[in-house]
């Protein structure tokens, strides 16, 4: 039986998937092996290789001039790449929108590399966290970048714009909201995911950046560290994380069959909207997150009577509602509905907590 | 139907283990839910975690003094994260013991951060390719360490001694010969090993190092190439490649069943003399390198007339012997037989080979 999993990542996995990658585990494409056992120099995996990134390509319709990298390790890595890669040319500062814990990991790695002038972005409006407005923002023409985290997995703090920079590069961590909606990827420099909620399992990241931004790298920076060099050999400079790459390529083709990006940002708005429009209505459950941020990916939400979170939790992971604690540095609950989540288990989670509240409110 | 692989890697895993995969793919441990769908920071996966180091501790019986991380990545992060973790104490270069393609590759990247001091290690003896007499290495007493290759998968060079370096921390790249027989851990400051020959699938790697070695590292290293930090957090910084992580605790627990290490030694070393035995007898197929200092894990070998290369690799694959081509950089023949080859591959491969013998020489 499989449950409704509400995990921020690593994240539920589509089903029709995990089907395929278990049938074929054992003898994949008739070859007598699993397709983790196959040299990731092979021409079939050469295959999944380019497969994956013309989906990719063509879901988030991604324009010639820009690079798609499918690498090793998480967005963690990508927070000492981005500063290595792009901090040692002409201009040697970045400006980083704090809009949370996530940004501020991004921060703390940047001034390690290079200035970094960070914007608090997240305000209080009407009692609730927001994002501040964006003529508020003292951002430096001169910097080489603008970061920011378009979707706060913890928080549960969403943009939904892009950031204006006057043309300075705008890098954007979207571990957790890529492939969510559709954006104008050449509003971005730079775009990088962890793998494990969007994408496919945890270990791999995808990064796209324009080919303009490669030639500005620290001279120290590691090898393995250096977007360019990936970008010539095809994201095939050492073995690549081949498992994880093939189950990405799995997804792509999922995506593309549940109509693309469009049409997932159409069920993504519907689900987090029936979800936030509960929670505002029970008078049980709170969402702390102004509606103009509020995030379509991570909802978190608290009960009014928090000693009850302990049976919360127990009764919903009884009725198949798996994974709804709150991050360890918040506490409360969390629903994390990305792509994977069906409407269904949406409207299961609400009809838990109506019978959850009515029992217990 | 399951081939047997001769891939170099990403190698064949041992099939009961994939078959437990499958098995568990949709609903690990009545979870309702993929190990890869399950939180790095839950119970359940702690449990594996934990299980795995303490598995892996008891086949390569680890003292109490040495990390084991579980890290993102291959060997070739390793190439910058040794030097970066290791040179930045008192002592700022290292020596290099060279035998070949990935000793050369370990040589790049650490000249980027110290002085190196390469020894050349490999020499022609009897016609054929050597390790070097060890008393003819000038090692550097004030070395920060002393890198060497313990098994060189390309060129098929195994060391089935360990240098002895008077004091200076010695590290190893094990990848391609890890849990392979029995090795003395104490001789070893550091040993690194990406896990797609002997432990799992791609993306992950193993390191364990003594605990007095983490204090020296570069001040500009990216804090995801710290080994220190992974050390403090249980390789928890982030959310590790989990998938992979599961998969070598299940390979780590095949291992035991198979009998541990010292009996999956006696069958390697069982496997390789029969291979090396009959080529050397065939007078058709040879293996250039001296009896001395051949490799248990990947035995290349070339046929006397090369323009029969094609029909010996289709041939070989319609026999269901995979991955027979050597490596891109020099051509030929490679068998690789890691612990997950059982030796019944190995007879097929001889049967297969004396059949071409005798047809076409």
């Amino acid at each position: 039986m499989r449950n409704y999993n509400f995990c921020s990542g690593p994240a539920a996995l589509p089903e029709p998937v995990l089907r395929q990658a278990q049938e074929e585990l054992l003898d994949w494409r008739g070859m007598g092996a699993s397709v983790m056992e196959v040299s990731h120099r092979s021409a079939e995996f050469d295959a999944v290789a380019k497969q994956a990134e013309a989906d990719l390509r063509e879901l988030m319709a991604i324009p010639a001039n820009y690079k798609v990298l499918f690498l090793h390790g998480g967005a963690s890595h990508q927070f000492g790449m981005v500063p290595l890669n792009l901090l040692g040319g002409a201009k040697t500062s970045c400006d980083i929108l704090d809009t949370g814990i996530w940004s501020e990991k991004a921060v703390a790695e940047a001034k390690r590399y290079g200035g970094v002038n960070t914007v608090k972005a997240l305000v209080q409006r009407d009692g609730l966290f927001a994002i501040s407005e964006p003529a508020s923002w003292k951002l430096d023409s001169n910097a080489a970048y603008v970061h920011y985290t378009p979707n706060e997995t913890i928080g549960g703090v969403e943009y939904h714009f892009i950031p204006e920079t006057g043309g300075v590069p705008l890098v954007a961590d979207m571990s957790s909201n890529i492939l969510s909606r559709p954006i104008d990827i050449e509003k971005f420099g730079l775009i990088y995911a962890g793998a494990q909620k969007n994408i496919g399992p945890s270990g791999l990241t995808v990064v796209v950046v324009r080919e303009d931004l490669l030639d500005q790298a620290l001279p120290f920076i590691p090898s393995m560290y250096r977007y360019k060099t990936h970008a010539e050999h095809g994201s095939l400079v050492n073995t690549a994380p081949t498992f994880a790459w093939y189950l990405a390529g799995l997804v792509f083709q999922w995506l593309k069959a549940e109509g693309g990006v469009a049409a997932l940002g159409e069920r993504n708005a519907r689900k987090a909207q029936k979800l936030y429009d509960y929670i505002d209505a029970s008078g049980f459950y709170s969402n702390p997150i102004h509606p103009s941020c509020r995030s379509r990916m991570n909802i978190p939400f608290r009960l009014a009577d928090e000693s009850l979170n302990k049976a919360f939790l127990v009764e919903s992971e009884a009725a198949g509602l798996m994974a709804l604690a709150g991050h360890r540095s918040v506490g409360g609950m969390r629903a994390s509905i990305y792509n994977a989540m069906p409407e269904a288990g949406v409207d299961a989670l609400i009809d838990f907590m109506r019978e959850f509240a009515r029992v217990n409110g």
